[in-house]
This record gives structure tokens, sequence and C-alpha cells, in this order.
């Protein structure tokens, strides 16, 4: 364990820039997790852990193998250094999967345009808790290795198949698995996901403000809403998504 | 449409109060909402818009009755009023609707110590989407009145009937209504969701962190559990209600 004790050290930098940049996580491979419960979801799901920063010299911390580096600063430099205010650390590194994009999905939830991490990562850990085969990010969402992402899957990030793909990508992926592609719109001509089964297929969710893109319905097999009362606009996107991976799941 | 430009002006201490202090808002019995969306939600709806506070001297302002105060302040004096940051305005105060405990309910969502204000405001979203009777908060939840909630209700706040009470005040509720009560909880004991009808019923969810109360769960006349994956923990708190709320509503 390496004491830190100036702003300047590498490794203090390469932590603020995983925090702060998406190229530099694509770069690096890795990406930024913050606290202990999210680090005891890495080990216990094995993710591949490869350095920790620890505030002050911790007694509770875990063993790891050499090759975790480890790490410990003051107060003050863990402030600098971490993404969070008034964590109480740790922050650590864990290295980015490789996707299992070649997999036969038997179900998939895809999200386009959703830029709010909190609704990306809490979309990860329902698709999580309720065995989606694939959660697939298209267009400008929120990066999923982002901190706040990462926090908000409640370390269903380390467990859960996330692909990251374009239009053509997603056409591939979803034609080898021969899964039709239904997207949630609010329109008058879409069918109820009462009447529909979903159970094995791929749906799409847009973000609240625009829904999706005229390019992404373009693809669509068909057309789904979630019934609503009729004054009510619309959901928040992670509860649409959540709502529409409950019916996937089937009864 | 009066001119205010300084901060020691009275309206602007009662706007920063509202935003800031929920014993302030319960005694002025007044809350604070920001931004355009919410100011036409607000009006299409009826709410008691009391004021109106403007970033400069607006092109765009609605026509109100004389009941309603209209300001505007100059960007400077905004950024100090506003609880938001770089907000495009407006700001306006809304009347506290006084709480229709009396009705019968023929179902409810009840939140107890929930306390992020995107959730309470998320669930009290989904709840008026799904036509719930009433979205109950008990203990220590977010304030429903904090700005923070009402923005992420998305207007749902204007049309949604809310309740807030303490234990005894939810089981004379539920017993005027002759509702079962039954409590989300994470116990193998619990009968899954798919497996109980809880259409005519009120559903109790707790925090994440330490799920419902142990005087909560002795008050319920049963437990349930959304079914998930064996690895997986837990749902974040406004999608378990979601998914329990989506139930509720029946096929």
């Amino acid at each position: 364990m390496e004491k830190i004790t100036s702003r300047k050290n590498t490794y203090i930098s390469h932590i603020r820039a995983l925090a702060k940049d998406a190229d530099y996580r694509y770069t690096s491979r890795e990406f930024l997790c913050d606290g202990m419960k999210l680090l005891q979801e890495a080990v216990s799901f094995g993710a591949e852990i490869t350095s920790v920063l620890w505030k002050d010299d911790p007694s509770d911390r875990f063993s790891f193998s050499d090759s975790v580096r480890q790490y410990f600063v003051p107060e003050e430099l863990f402030s600098y250094a971490s993404p969070m205010a008034n964590s109480p650390g740790p922050v650590f590194t864990v290295r980015i999967p490789s996707a299992k994009s070649g997999r036969i999905l038997r179900n998939a939830l895809i999200l386009e345009n959703v830029q709010d991490p909190g609704n990306v990562g809490t979309v990860i850990r329902t698709a999580n808790a309720f065995g989606m085969d694939a959660v697939i990010l298209v267009g400008a969402c929120a990066d999923v290795y982002s901190p706040k992402t990462a926090r908000s899957t409640m370390g269903a990030i380390f467990r859960q198949n996330i692909l990251r793909t374009d239009l053509q990508g997603l056409t591939d992926i979803l034609t080898k698995s021969a899964l039709p592609l239904y997207g949630a719109v609010l329109s008058p001509r879409a069918v109820s996901i009462l009447e529909k089964d979903i159970s094995r297929s791929a749906v799409a969710v847009g973000s609240e403000g625009n829904g999706l893109s005229r390019e992404l319905i373009e693809l669509c097999d068909g057309e789904i809403i979630i019934p609503m009362e009729p004054d009510s606009e619309s959901l928040n996107a992670a509860v649409a998504a959540s709502v529409i991976m409950w019916e996937m799941r089937g009864r």
C-alpha cells in the first residue's frame, strides 16, 4: 500500500480523468466506482478490480491479489480525487468488460438517448433483477461507466450484460437472435403491452422529452404502449422500462 | 407586475424559505415550483397559483387572475432566489391543497422513510399515470412539497391525491376504506405479487436500505415480494413501487 501526498501524482490524475472523461475511460478500459458497498459487490461478483484508493490508511481493507494496486491519501486529497462529495471512500477502478455481443439473446431492453445517468443505472439494476439477457444502449445515452451511472446500478453493472452500439449494430444483434423489435411510443396506434406478448422480443425506450428517434421507429416491427390514465402524459424513463421488463418476464 | 431589485425584499426571502424549509412551507401553506412546464401543468390543472417570479421582464407570460402576484427580477437576483441552478425560470408558488383523507379509497400506495426526493416524486408521477386513489407518506419521507420532489412529479403533484400521516392515521384511513395492508419485503415467507390479488389493497414500500419498519410490518395483513433473480438484491424504491402499482391496476 502506497501513500500519495501530491495532487500532481499521476495516479490521482488518472482517477480524476476516469471520473470525468468517457473517452478516457474507453481508452484506458477502466472505470471508477465509489464506496464500500460497490466494492463488496465487485469483489463478490469477480469484477476485475485494478486499483483501490483509500481515504487515510484503512483498518477494514480487503485482501486483494498483488495485481490490485492499493493507495491511500489524506482526507483533503481524497476529496480532490473523488467524484462524489463527502464520500467515506474508497474509490476503485475496474476493468471495462468485453462486450458479449455474439451471444444469442432471448430478450433485450434498448435505451435510446436516455441522458440521465440515474435512469440508465436504474434500468441496468432492474434488468439484472428481472433476468434480462441484455441492455443495449444506442444514441446519446448517459455513459454506462460514469461514476453516477455505476453508483445507481447498485452493483448490477458487474453482473448485467450491457451492449453499446449504433442502429446498424442493433439490427445485426437482433437479426442474429431472431428477436422482433418493438418501440415504446406515446401513440394512439400503439398496442397495449397487456395485449401483446413481448416475452421473447427486444423493446426500445426513448428519452422522456423526445421519445424514440424516427430512424429507430422505422426499424421496429411494432409499436407498444403502457396504458395510462387519460390526463397523464408519461412515465419516468426508468419506470417505463422497468414495467416493460416486468411484462417481458411473463407470468 | 412589480420589479424587485434587492435581496432583502421580503418576497425574495419568502421564496428562499419556501425552497429550503419544510416547516415554513406547511406554516405558509405554499410550496415552490420551477419552470415553464410545471407552470403550464399548474395552470391546466387549476392549481391555486399564488405568485410568479420571472427572470427579467418576460415576453411570454401567462394571463392570471388579479390574485396572482407577479414579480420580475434581474438575472443575478433570480439565481439568488431560485433553488435550481441555471434555471430559465420562472419560479412560482402554489397553495398546498387540503388533504382529502375522508374519501373512500379503492387502493393506495404507501411510502415509508423513502428519503430521496426523486424517488418520492417519481412514485407520485407513476401513481397518477396508473390511476391510484392515494399515495400515503409515513415516517421520514422526502417532503412532497420540496422543489426537487415537485419537479420530479412532472406535474402529477397538482393532480394526485397525496396524504401525509403517521401509523395511527394510516390505520384509520385503511380501516375506513376496508383496505387490507400488504408490506413489500425481501423475505422468503413473502408471497409473490404474481400469486396474490392486490388490486383492492394498500401496499407499503420502504426505504432501499432498511425496508419497512417493524411497527409498520406489524400492521400488515400480509407480506408480498416482487420475484427477482437469485443473485439480485433489490430494486430502486420507485421502480418497486411502480411495478406494484402496475400489478394493482389488474389486467
